[in-house]
Order: structure tokens, then C-alpha cells, then sequence
């Protein structure tokens, strides 16, 4: 068994940020896909130790920053290697909320998702979350980063927390 | 409410193939993605009209062939835009069979995964399955196929069955 095999799977880089009654928080994500188009229906991957991960589950609903290849490492790490419980990831990022009360993050985005949790799937240290898609739009004709680019331009890595970590 | 948004989430491009007492089937696929990583978990959303659909509740297993971009149109269109109640999909291409006994196309692949069903959930029109990693390998060095490659490049189209099918 050679788990490289897994590093030829293609995602994209998303943020996945929720929120509720003022308080909000995003994070990176990769295992971000479409799972029926009718209804349209978005499953997220969400580390149960995350603070996103409990906002979702208060608020129900989550949205997807589409990233372009714009977000450097900086701005990835920031999302990606902090914990929402120990700094305020908004400051000084723009954010727009939804109508489901939402926080979305415009910097360094494409496209933005938003949805509402119609199931959820216990999946051990993770929970993947089934979002019916409520609202979405493009914000710009930017190329979308995917998680190949952000490896190998980037020169990114994946925390131990990330669904796709691979200890080998 | 654009939905030329979802066009930027990115997926890889996959045949999905599973099969029992010598019999098999398998279909393109670009919604797959790993969910956890230990265990190694992963789900792919299946058309519950599809053949291979049956063979994977069946079987309780299914391979993942990550195709690379040798793939072209008449390959993909075999395995995309056929069923294999009307043809045998497997008629004149590389098939190996896995430990479980589930068939593995090998042509225009960089790698493969094997994975036996740990849990489905019903999402209407699909099937989510999970499956837990069995088996794996890298055939070669090429590069994986992208979603966005097979339709920039490869000029492909996605059936209406396709999880990620827009219609607008």
C-alpha cells in the first residue's frame, strides 16, 4: 500500500466560515464537493475540535470561500494554522454575512457559497456536514486555487487536523 | 443567486468501478474527496440510477482510478456518457482485480485506491458512500486530471446525472 496514491486526489482551497449572534469564525478546507445538483447539495469535512465546527452546528448554516490564486501563505495561515478560540481570524479581513446571518470572506475569493446544514454524518474525528446551497455568487473572473497549487506554489502544508494529512 | 459560482470549486476526475462474481462496472466520477484521515475515509456520490451503484451495494466495495490527462474524450466517454446495461464498459481496457475482488481500471491512471463501504447516506438522488482505505499504489508519475482540465481542455461535458450538472 503506497498512501502517496492519496496526494493524486484533486480538491480545491476554500474558507468555511460560520457564525451566530455577532460571533464568527472561518478556517481553511479542502474536502469541500458537490454531492447532488437537484437539489443543489455541498458536503464540508469539519474537524470536531474546530471552532467553526461548533459555530455550524449552533448556527446550521455555513458558507464557502472559493480562493484564488491570489491568497498567499500568509493570508492561508491566518485560516489554516490558528485557532479562532485564541485570535479573532476576521480582523482586518473583509466579510460581508449573509441573509442566513452568515459570515463570508471576500479577500482573495473567486466565488462564495452559502448553506444550509440539512444533515450531518459522524465520521469519527471529523463531521461531515450536507449543506442545501441557499445562496451564492461570483465575485470576480480570479482563477481558483486548488490544493495542488497551493502545495507546490505555495509551498503549503496540511495541518494534523486536515481530512487529507497524510503521515507518511 | 449566481450558480456560475459552483463552475469554481475543483474536483479531480475518477472511474468509480465495483463489481461482484465476475461481474463489473464502473463510471466517471469527479465528486470524491477523502473525509478523515485515520482512518483513511472517503466518499463518493453515486447516481442511484447507475449500474454501478448496484455493484457497490452489492460488492460493499469500489476502486477509485485517478485518471491523468492522457485520458481523452472517447476514454472518458466510454466510461461517462455509457451504461454498462447496454455494453461491457471493460471490453478492451486494463483491468486488474483487487484483493476484495474489485475491478480497477488502469489505463490513463496515475494511481489507484480501494476502499470497502463503512457507511452510505441516502442524498436523494445519490447514494454518498464512504469508504475506508484497503488498498492503494501509484502506477506512474503522470499528472492527475482535473475537473477544470477536462473541460478546458479536453472540451468535456457533464451528463445531467452528474452531481455537479448545472442548468442554467
Amino acid at each position: 500500500m503506497n498512501l502517496n496514491a492519496l496526494r493524486n486526489m484533486s480538491y480545491g482551497m476554500y474558507i468555511v466560515s460560520s457564525g451566530k449572534d455577532g460571533l464568527g469564525n472561518g478556517q481553511i478546507a479542502n474536502t469541500v464537493f458537490q454531492i447532488t445538483s437537484d437539489p443543489t447539495v455541498i458536503g464540508v469535512s469539519i474537524n470536531k475540535q474546530n471552532l467553526t465546527h461548533e459555530f455550524i452546528e449552533k448556527s446550521k448554516g455555513f458558507s464557502l470561500s472559493i480562493l484564488n490564486t491570489d491568497a498567499d501563505f500568509k493570508f492561508i495561515g491566518n485560516f489554516g494554522f490558528k485557532s479562532g478560540r485564541d485570535i479573532d481570524k476576521f480582523q482586518n479581513i473583509n466579510v460581508k454575512h449573509t441573509s442566513l446571518d452568515i459570515p463570508v470572506v471576500l479577500d482573495n475569493t473567486c466565488a462564495w457559497i452559502e448553506c444550509k446544514v440539512i444533515n450531518s454524518v459522524d465520521c469519527g474525528t471529523h463531521t461531515l456536514f450536507l449543506g442545501e446551497l441557499t445562496d451564492c455568487d461570483v465575485l470576480n473572473e480570479s482563477e481558483p486555487m486548488t490544493y495542488s497549487y497551493y502545495h507546490k506554489v505555495v509551498k503549503g502544508k496540511s495541518p494534523k487536523t486536515a481530512p487529507t494529512f497524510i503521515n507518511n
